[in-house]
């Protein structure tokens, strides 16, 4: 390296480097004009939103009696205090107005296609099994890859766990784990801490090491039934030709189907039960939470001979809460595997079509994968 | 494993893992309701938002005049079609009555400490140094761990080139590179594309590969002078009692300080100059773009004997915009260095205090690295 005694170089970069001469200032960062999310010794919560010229602004919070009018002060600044909120991963957002909006005071935000929710985490005493603890900790992996079938630039992550890095002449199963309609790949880590689930599962030695695999869910653009299906089957393409064959090259995973499992909740518990159960040369768990749960036809290959599927099968799990708007649709699934002999775990439970049954569905199924 | 041929098992789980009772309904995923940004095929750029009650709304985009008025059609969407807008990673916002919010439409969000900023991503033809190329990719890898020397759980980022998954005898060097105050650990990659960056460098053979730490520059509370430098020293702790340890045991790096580097943007130019000029037995390469440059007595150590901070440092690199709000306290900065006879290096570039230079900067100073 040439180290030149001062290179007092008032010049410009390289001409291809130039910063273009009209840019406009950015929007300028800056520390939040107010504090909100604010948690209090006594466990209330106080949220506050700087906004004069709203008329109406109120706080939408997943936890019980969650939602709350905010009221303004002389300086324009809504808030409200509420609680004291139980320990868990909350959604919540501002509704401004009738426009829902995340709170701008607070940097954890709910991935999502259409991000509209902020996130509130408050930790157990003892620690959830959601919650980070004291344990070795495995690492989340972001890629970006262009998958060949579907044409584009794509993301993923993966979550390795805390042994991987040590044990370098094991390999691992490997859990594709996929998040719902509203999702993206990064949901299931920053939302779901699935992450830390499994960091809490292992250090109990109640799950074993796995490897999980989560991609975008969102493989074709469309709406409705018909685009539901064209998505599945997008997104199948992606997970056999370009996601899998990756993940089997670049990550010290075992790859026959007793190593592999498939589990999404909602759209992706549709996509884990359509392409799992026509699938079962390369996996052998299966699992559906609220699942927007496949047809009759979208499965008759694995109805067709139920010896075979149950050879196959190590475990298929389905997960569905009292309060879920899909629950018939489940309800049905399971009737039909039961009517065709198919062997399967049901297990209905308490909660609606949300994030905290999520989590507990995967601190539940994670345990029983790979033994 | 145990395989009951049916499990209808309409039981709750087990206690720890019911959902509350009384849980209410998620704030709901759902599709955008508009299409929001939308790149047409000539370059220009629509935005939308459904926002029926406000009575004004204006979009505020990075790019050069890129701010414009929104106008309401008579469902309640506001919009505007700009450009076209030339290629790069630009930030935009929402102003919603006076109130800055992200698109909703939009998941790519700057991570930011008070998020209100989508990120608007054009890629080049030919492609940018910034944009993802169909290259070898390294991976970014976050972590969680708990500060023992700041007493509370923190975030972590880092990215290891292509090579080092499979160069498994091999140890790189590792560049620490701090984001500005309004960021966070996540900010470089997601916004900065320092990935990316590297990326392209190493694949042109124009930068060896490294391997770079994100920290979150975060790391007391409170603001004005006394708080940053408060920050400084907390921030200081964290990275030589927790980071630098837990990298080195973690990573394959080389630790002597001529395979280390610090640089940041902003408030993190200042702690990287800050930091590095009082550890040159740590650092040999340091680096600030559009610092908030160091005081005098900030740096007195390495100014008392020219000679040996000469010999130590490998580079001392400083960038700084002509239409920055800083380029005064940068020029002082350099004015100080040669007064005391510190070898350096002084780039005046176009460009304000914003990450399109930052980026330019990054690209400029990462082939210069490690040699």
């Amino acid at each position: 390296m040439k180290r030149p005694l001062y290179t007092f170089a008032p010049l410009l970069l390289a001409a291809g480097l130039a910063a273009p001469a009209a840019e406009a200032p950015a929007p300028r960062s800056r520390p939040p004009a107010v504090v909100s999310p604010e948690l209090q010794a006594d466990g209330h919560v106080a949220f506050r939103l700087q906004a004069p010229k709203a008329s109406e602004v109120v706080l939408n919070g997943q936890w019980p009696d969650g939602r709350a009018p905010m009221a303004k002060d002389a300086s324009g600044v809504w808030s409200v205090t509420v609680g004291p909120v139980e320990p868990g991963v909350w959604e919540y957002n501002f509704q401004v107005d009738g426009l829902s909006m995340i709170d701008p005071g607070n940097p954890a935000i709910k991935p999502m296609r259409a991000p509209r929710t902020s996130i509130l985490h408050l930790p157990g005493n003892p620690p959830l099994i959601h919650d980070f603890q004291d344990v070795p900790h495995g690492v989340v992996r972001q890629h970006t890859y262009r998958s060949k079938s579907l044409g584009r630039l794509r993301e993923l992550a993966v979550y390795t766990p805390p042994s991987y890095d040590q044990q370098r002449d094991t390999r691992f199963p490997a859990l594709y784990l996929q998040h719902g309609s509203g999702d993206n790949q990064a949901t299931w880590v920053v939302h779901g801490k699935a992450h830390w689930i499994l960091d809490n599962l292992i250090a109990q030695g109640r799950a074993r090491p796995m490897v999980v695999v989560m991609m975008d869910g969102h493989a074709a653009i469309g709406g409705g039934p018909a685009g539901f299906q064209d998505n599945t089957a997008a997104f199948q393409r992606d997970l056999l030709e370009d996601v899998m064959p990756f993940v089997e090259a670049s990550y010290r995973v075992k790859a026959d189907a007793a190593s592999r499992g498939i589990v999404g909740l909602s759209m992706g518990g549709g996509q884990s039960l359509t392409i799992g159960l026509n699938h079962l040369e390369r996996f052998a768990w299966v699992g559906g939470f609220s699942a927007s749960a496949p047809s009759k036809d979208a499965v008759a290959a694995a109805l067709e001979d139920p010896a075979a599927t149950n050879q196959k099968l190590k475990l298929l799990w389905i997960g569905c809460g009292k309060n879920d708007f899909l629950l018939q649709r489940n309800q049905a699934f399971v009737a039909l595997l039961a009517d065709n002999n198919i062997r399967h775990e049901w297990q209905l439970t308490d909660g609606a079509h949300s994030w905290p049954v999520w989590r507990k569905y995967l601190a539940e199924l994670a345990p029983k994968l790979f033994r």
